[in-house]
């Protein structure tokens, strides 16, 4: 044990920022957050990240020697390179940041900066479920639809560290609006605020559900962990609306699946949480889309790492 | 020039087979060709190919020994690895043919076996508009819509030899039936026998066009190379369709390009030969759809192995 190295990843959120310790066989052993939005300044919030990453080295109890480094993934994109954060999605200020200079600057060790779903993907590849995967494609499903794509047992990132984005391919070119600047994107069928707005609408049209009386009349209030509720109860609506959301899932997965001929296709996420009412129609949509060859190889499931999912992927990063 | 080495490529095509000798610097030496379908049974067009291929080395006058291999290009699903053919598109009774296998039999030097679509991305790889990329996306028009994925400067293969179907993601979900059995694929907007239905079906409808005295007033008789004729010409219908045809196919590829951020798209094949008629409404509407990270590094050009290509490419796959 004297000799045991640890990895810090810093898992950088629209809400919270999570912080741990990870082990080489990847559990986390120390873990600490804070709010994202508590600071004035970006100054002020690299300070707090820093200030924690402190903290928990200390509570380590380890010469710093025994740190092989820190990885964080964020929500923006992210020059991968040169440890630069482009920009990130739902948490203003952030131009052009070189994180990874000013990290380095302070703790010495290396550092390792990756947007989110890479570094879910790289995670999945180093300790979950894609361990010993040629090529698969690690998709994230939440308020926004992210991917990460593994190629030759390796993390894909693309000509300018921008590649994986799955949740951006049009499945309906007559489709609405994306924040991308696209229409019909796989995002506008199955991120989380398009899957309740589908649920919302049907409801105002009339639809019946329990949804209505978990909401308490207000149907602002509903959310995808509400829906799962209610199809676990079997509201006949809400199994409805997961299983139109696992046939969009499939309809773009299908065209993912027919390009890049993977082995596996992993899923994370807040709404993966809706377990086979989303997964058996994906399933069983993807049999009937994606092209007869591919599917002789190709396996769906759930990503192994669960709730520290993003700490430890932002340690992988490291390795 | 005495010790110079050749390969010999093979294009199977479902119309014509066209076998070539190629140089190191890839240029197409000697050629021969002969029609598909002149055949009663396989092991007869087998006999044919392995003959044509006998005529090619003798003519070039050199020892056995400087042949460095055959490579093949087939339309169809190939074992890569073991050098079987699964079965072709539009020609029948090939299943599980070990083509590798008969011809080393044969020939004793190593003989290459790959689908059309990858071969031609192994030659653009190689000796065309692909060199020295490290990733890009090669797609080839034609009746039907394939591709090859280039990935950190090697041509990608996928998982059992199936990926790069470009044309088969699906852009419209509600779209029509597709061969390969999804709806809505690229290919049911952009393949041949599309491209000109759709321009047939608005002709019954009323709209004017110089194609319909172009075709004698058969409206069977319309090519994709008749509308870019017409094109030329200013024929504002025939304009329209290849501009249509340009928006489709960069709503197909902005979703490949989101996912895989290539510094290229290399576009080959028939319905390329309608130039800047689908070029330019294709790099418009790309700069529209595709996100602004991917675009900063993204050109999108002609395939540079023209009428050679197929024989080019299959030569290639031995490199």
């Amino acid at each position: 044990m004297k000799n045991k190295k640890y990895i810090i990843g810093a898992d950088i959120g629209a809400t919270f920022v999570k912080i741990g310790a990870v082990d080489k066989s990847g559990k986390v052993i120390r873990r600490s957050s804070f709010s994202t939005g508590d600071f004035p300044s970006k100054k002020e919030f690299i300070k707090a990240l820093s200030d924690c990453i402190s903290i928990i080295i200390k509570s380590l109890g380890v010469p710093k020697s025994r740190i092989t480094g820190l990885g964080i993934g964020v929500p923006g994109t992210v020059d991968y390179k040169n440890g630069i954060v482009h920009g990130l999605t739902n948490i203003k200020g952030w131009k052009e940041v070189p994180l990874r200079k000013i990290l380095q600057g302070i703790f010495k060790f290396p550092v390792c900066i990756d947007n989110d779903a890479n570094a879910f993907a790289k995670g999945e590849l180093t300790w979950g479920s894609a361990r010993n995967t040629r090529n698969a494609i690690c998709v994230t499903l939440g308020s926004g639809v992210g991917g990460g794509i593994i190629i030759n047992g390796e993390l894909y990132r693309g000509s300018n560290y921008a590649a994986g984005e799955i949740g951006h391919m049009c499945i309906d070119l007559k489709g609405q609006k994306c924040a991308c600047g696209n229409t019909g994107c796989l995002e506008t069928f199955v991120g989380n605020a398009y899957i309740v707005k589908r649920a919302v609408n049907l409801i105002k049209k009339g639809a019946k559900t329990s949804l209505k009386s978990a909401a308490a009349g207000d149907l602002s209030r509903i959310t995808p962990q509400m829906i799962t509720e209610a199809a676990v109860k079997n509201d006949k609506f809400s199994v409805k609306i997961w299983e139109e959301t696992g046939v969009y899932l499939a309809i773009g997965l299908s065209g993912a699946v027919n390009m890049i001929n993977p082995e596996k296709i992993i899923i994370a996420g807040g709404i993966s949480k809706a377990g086979k009412f989303i997964f058996a129609p994906l399933k069983k949509e993807l049999k009937k889309r994606a092209m007869k060859t591919h599917l002789k190889v190709l396996k769906v499931m759930r990503a192994e790492l669960a709730d520290d999912a993003g700490i430890i992927g932002a340690a992988s990063l490291i390795i």
